[in-house]
């Protein structure tokens, strides 16, 4: 399939995927910066490098994956447009990209989304089309959608080419700090620590990948563990980027990797977000902060360790802080 | 005094002692990112770079000052300590760059000091001494302070070592952006609007720069206009880093540039504030957003320009926040 649909690739992503993400991208979202807080590292007793994806296009990492599997479509599937089902930062960051190519993108949202999210996609000028509140609502929604629109449909999480995305942010830590012997990455659906999990072993296979999850969402530890796919947990954890479960492609490539996830709780996860707040100023979202809480619940396991952290994203509501 | 007190300047700064601050704080201050918002600069109708001190060590532009003020006293003078009175960024700022230069730091607060203030202070290892509310208290109590120790007085915007200093942050946004039109500063005692007028100036003379005051603060609106320095306002506007009026020093330089400043009402200030949060993801104190507050209030006079404005901290009560 990969040669006659050009760009589509339907294996699993590799490292020269990501590199090609990096350069099919590179004009339309940040190189965000990696910041650094003193005080931050006192408390942890190791040496952090934030790298602030929650200052990227659309406030989330989702920009990256989104933006190169738009412009990864060959024209004549891109002018049908693209559609996915998302109440999360991935929609905003479809709309956004498809507005760059000035392509058609249909967001299924369900009926109970918050109005914040839907105005957000709304503004990147992409149709929204309200679904019943359950999964299989939403699905059905898309399906009937991608029936009479055409439209490709890009998946938050298991689409190649938007993990190959999620992985550019890897790669710009690392061209900064080649020194790093851990990475730790939120872990929802498993897009980022997918490309992230690729883009890092290739680069350095000596440097250790750690995913992070809710104890409240500890489904992609459990699977991981078992060998089997676990179930998306209840939506209750205080993280909601992280609430999914994963899919087959990205199960399939942590799972390869032997990937290490380390859980923790609700409290630490708030805790951590505003120590990441009122010390680094960095106003992160709290799936932003899991990895922080972790490295602050285990100080023996990281400490006078060099480590990377990917700060999510930073799309918040400040009328509902968890404080 | 200048050729026998070494480092100690008298005068009021010139291009070339930003120029050896920028040189001398180097190792101890970061080098803060310049960020850029598509949705905020859609809102101004601008184009506009932010110099995000509130990323500064010690959350604020005041680190460059005092660590400059603090790495340029002669051995023998440093080797007694130094001084000041504050309840505010720079008392931190002193605090830290005297525990870098391992010399000791007596800060005077007002009994009525937020315990957040003190702890900062006191984390840096500085003495805190407690004076009464008044200004008066404090300088009285500062003055038996300095006659007991000999301590050096480091004034947190008069001192001429701590102007150029402040004066760091236009160089580095200068060298990214040098195509600005125009650069707004927030317009407290005057020491970051001071030493950022003198190098935007030295660099590039076209630049405009613009002061901008709360309204409730418009001290140094008045004393440009008038040409009489003008005290202290009422301790009201959210703003709390700019409470203070100009000193001797900074009205004279800002008088000779004949600098234009613009003020602005307190629900500009939270609603620019909350854009920078929601839209930009920088959690800035509320007198960082006073010049967004100034360029949403003019949109005609803004219109198309390339902006630099310096966010300059971002100490934030979490649980006190204006909304």
């Amino acid at each position: 399939m990969k040669a006659n649909r050009d760009n589509i690739i339907e294996e699993d992503p590799v490292f020269v995927d990501i590199l090609k993400a990096h350069e099919r991208i590179r004009d339309f979202v940040h190189r965000t910066p990696v910041l650094t807080s003193s005080s931050i590292n006192t408390i942890a007793g190791a040496s952090i490098f934030f790298k602030c994806e929650h200052l990227q296009k659309a406030g989330a990492f989702k920009a990256r994956g989104a933006t190169n599997a738009v412009f990864a479509l060959p024209d004549e599937i891109a002018a049908r447009g693209v559609a996915t089902h998302s109440s999360g930062n991935h929609a905003a960051a479809l709309a956004r990209a498809a507005s760059l190519r000035s392509i058609p993108c249909h967001i299924v949202m369900p009926s109970n989304a918050p109005p914040v999210k839907r105005s957000a996609v709304l503004s990147y000028g992409a149709e929204v089309i309200t679904s019943g509140p359950t999964l299989q609502d939403r699905q059905a929604t898309l399906d009937e959608l991608i029936k009479r629109t055409g439209a490709y449909f890009v998946h938050p999480y298991n689409d190649p080419q938007v993990i190959a995305g999620q992985g550019t942010a890897a790669i710009e830590l690392l061209e900064e700090h080649p020194e790093l012997d851990i990475v730790l990455a939120p872990l929802g659906g498993g897009g980022l620590l997918s490309g992230t999990t690729i883009a890092v072993h290739s680069m350095n296979s000596e440097i250790k990948i750690i995913g992070t999850e809710p104890e409240l969402a500890d489904d992609a530890y459990r699977s991981l563990k078992s060998g089997d796919l676990q179930p998306a947990p209840p939506p209750i954890t205080i993280a909601d980027g992280l609430r999914t479960a994963l899919s087959p492609r990205t199960f399939r490539i942590l799972q390869a990797a032997q990937t290490e996830v380390l859980c923790c709780s609700e409290e630490a996860i708030v805790e951590a977000m505003r120590l990441l707040w009122t010390r680094a100023k960095l106003l992160v979202e709290a799936s932003s902060a899991v990895p922080l809480a972790i490295v602050l619940k285990y100080p023996e396991r990281f400490r006078n360790q060099r480590l990377g952290i990917i700060l999510s994203g930073g799309n918040v509501d400040l009328d509902n802080l968890p404080w």
